[in-house]
C-alpha cells in the first residue's frame, strides 16, 4: 500500500505537472526572449553593450524622455516584427509611464503604418502582459470614442495632395486615406497626435521609408515634437533599428530642419 | 484493487495525452495567432477593424476577386515574413478557389522574389493546413512538368538588358536569372504568368522594391492583369503592407498606367 | 505486484518523458525548420531547388569560398530575421570553417548594423548550436579585447564626412558612430575587417538599403574583398536575400566596379 500510495501520489503530481504544461501552452507558443545570461553564452560584448551601453547609457540620455523612447522602439519591434524582445519592451513601456490604452493604440496605428500581419503578431505577447499586470478591458480605447476635431486647413492641403497624386491610379486608396486614416485614426483621443507622429516616423525610418519621411516629420513637428526630440529619436533608432536605416533618413530629416527655420 | 484498477486507468489516460502532446509538437511550434478575442483584449478597435472594415468590406470590393485577393495578401505574408498570419490565409485562398497546386507554387515562385528563408519560413504551416484539408502530393506540381513556350520577343529585351547591366557585374546573376528564372520558374504550368506578375509586383511593393516594380507592373499588365485589378490591389496592399509602401510605390504606378495609355 | 511492478515502470518512464519534455522545453520554443520531406509535401519543385540548385551547384561554385558564402548568408538570415533557417546555417558555417569566436563578433556587429531586435533574436539558436557541439564560453571573444589600431586617414576622411552630413542633425548619433562603431566595433579583432565589410555589404543588400551600399562595398575592397568575390556575392544573395534586392543593388556595385578601375 505504502508503494501503491506513492505510485498515486507521483501520478497526481505528475497530473498536476501535465495540467500546468497545458495552461502554459499558449504562452510557450510566444517566441522565446534571450535573456543576458543567454547572450554571454553567444556574444559576451552584445550582452554587455544591451547592458551598459543601451540599456544603461543610451536610455538614459538628456532631449528625449524614457516614455518616448519606449513608444519609439515598439514602433521598430512592431514595423521589423522583432517579437522576440516584445514583451520586455511592453513592460518597460509601461513602467515608463506608457499607458496601457496608449499601447492599445500604438498597435492599431501601426496596423495601418506597417501592416495588418505587423500589428497582429504583437497581439499575444501584449494580451500576455496585460494579463500579468491586471490590466482589463475597461482600461483600453472604446471601439467608437468622441473623436477630435478634424484641422480643417492642414486636412485641405492633405486631400488636395492626395487627390491629385492618388486619385487618377487608385480611387480605394483614396477613399480608406480619408475614412479610414485622417478622419478616424488619427483623431481617436487615446494617443496624442504628437505621439501618433512619432511612432510614424520611427517606424518609417525603421522600415528604410524615406519617400514618405519628409512629410510625416513635418507633421510631426507641427504636432509638438522638437528638434531635440527628433534629433535623440535618431540616436535611440540606430541601436534599435541599424545604423544603416537611420544614415538613410538623415539627409531628409536635415532637410527637414533646414525648411523649418526658413519658414 | 479498486484504487490500483484507478491508478492504472490514470495512467493509461495520462500516456494517452503525453501522445497526444508528442503528436501536436509540431504544430505547437507553429506560431500561435491571434483569434478576434485576443485582439479584443489588446485593442478592441484592431479586431473591430479586421472583422468589419478588412474582412466585411475590402475583402468584398469589386474591381478585385477575393481569389486575387487572397493571392496578393499570401504574397505580403510570405514577403514581410508574417507568419503569425499565414495558416489562416492559406486556408482563406483555398475557400477562395486558389488550388493547392496554386498555393505549392506561390511558395516557390516568391523563394526566388523574396528570398529562400522567406519561402521555408511557410512551409510547415502550409503542410498543416494541407494534412487538415487532406490534400496529398498528386495534387500538386511536379519537380519537372512540361514547361511553357518561351516568348522569345520579350526574351531578346530583356536578355539584351541584363547582359548590358548585370553581366559586367555578376556573370553568375546573369545565368541564374536565365537558367532559374526565365526559362523554368515564369513558364512552369502550375501557376498563371498573371498570377506570378500578381504576386511579384504585390511582393516588390510590401518591401519597398520600387526600382523593380516599374518594369513587372509592366509585365503584369502584359500578362493580362487590368488597370483596375491594379488599382484594387494598391487597396488590399494598403491594408497587408502597410501604407507607407503603397504610397511609395503609386508615383511608380502612375507611370506605368500613363505610359501604358501613350502607347 | 506484477501489475503494481508494471504501473510504477510506466510511471518512471512516463515521468523520464515529462522531464525530457521539460528539458527541450525551450528548444522547442525556438522556430521549427521544415525538412526537404516537409518541403516535398508542400512544393516538391522547392525541395528539389533547395537540394540541387542551391546547395548542390551554386554553395559550390568558384569565386566565392563555402565559409564566406557562409558569413553572406548568416547576415542575410540575421539582417532579415529568418530565423527558421538560422539554426541549420549556423551549424553549416561552423562545418565551413567560420570560428565560433567568428560567429559571437558577426551576430554583435550585425546588432549594430540591422537593429539589436534582429541580433537577439538569433542568440537562442545560437547557444542551442554552440551547446549541441560543445563550444564553450573561453572560445569566445571578451568583452574588452585589445583592439586594432585605428587606420588614421581613412578614420579623418569618415569623420569629417559624419560630422558634416550628421553633425548638424543628430549629435548623438555622431557620438555612437564615433565610439561603438569606428573605435570599437571595426577594431574588435574576432572578427577580420575584410569579413566585417561581407557581413555589413550583404546586410545592405538584403535589406535594401542601396543609399549606403556605395561606400560600405568600397570599404570591402579597401579591407580584401575581391571583385570576383563581390560578384559571387551577388550570386549567393540572389537565392537568400531575393532577386529584386540584389537587382536593386547592381547598378551600385557597377558604379563602384568601374571607379576602382578608374583610380
Amino acid at each position: 500500500m505504502n508503494l501503491m500510495k506513492a505510485g498515486l501520489a507521483s501520478l497526481s503530481l505528475l497530473l498536476a505537472a501535465c495540467t500546468a504544461t497545458d495552461k502554459t501552452a499558449m504562452a510557450s507558443r510566444l517566441p522565446a526572449a534571450p535573456s543576458l545570461d543567454d547572450m554571454r553564452a553567444v556574444s559576451p560584448v552584445l550582452a554587455h553593450n544591451t547592458e551598459s551601453t543601451l540599456l544603461g547609457e543610451v536610455w538614459k540620455r538628456p532631449g528625449l524622455s524614457s516614455r518616448d523612447r519606449s513608444l519609439v522602439t515598439l514602433a521598430v519591434l512592431i514595423s521589423k516584427q522583432q517579437t522576440v524582445e516584445i514583451a520586455y519592451h511592453f513592460n518597460l513601456a509601461l513602467d515608463n509611464g506608457v499607458k496601457p490604452a496608449e499601447i492599445s493604440e500604438v498597435i492599431n496605428h501601426l496596423a495601418f503604418y506597417t501592416g495588418w500581419g505587423n500589428a497582429t503578431a504583437s497581439i499575444l505577447s501584449a494580451k500576455d502582459v496585460f494579463a500579468q499586470r491586471g490590466i482589463t478591458a475597461d482600461q483600453l480605447p472604446a471601439v467608437s470614442p468622441k473623436l477630435s476635431p478634424v484641422d480643417e486647413a492642414s486636412e485641405k492641403v492633405r486631400t488636395a495632395f492626395v487627390d491629385r497624386t492618388v486619385g487618377p491610379v487608385s480611387p480605394g486608396l483614396v477613399h480608406y486615406t480619408s475614412t479610414a486614416l485622417f478622419h478616424d485614426l488619427w483623431l481617436r483621443p487615446g494617443l496624442a497626435p504628437r505621439d501618433r507622429s512619432l511612432i510614424t516616423v520611427s517606424a518609417l525610418i525603421a522600415t528604410g521609408q524615406v519617400a514618405q519621411l519628409g512629410a510625416h516629420l513635418n507633421r510631426a513637428m507641427d504636432n509638438g515634437l522638437t528638434q531635440r526630440e527628433a534629433s535623440e529619436m535618431l540616436t535611440q533608432l540606430a541601436f534599435y533599428a541599424g545604423w544603416p536605416n537611420v544614415f538613410t533618413a538623415v539627409p531628409v530629416v536635415n532637410e527637414v530642419f533646414a525648411g523649418r527655420k526658413k519658414s
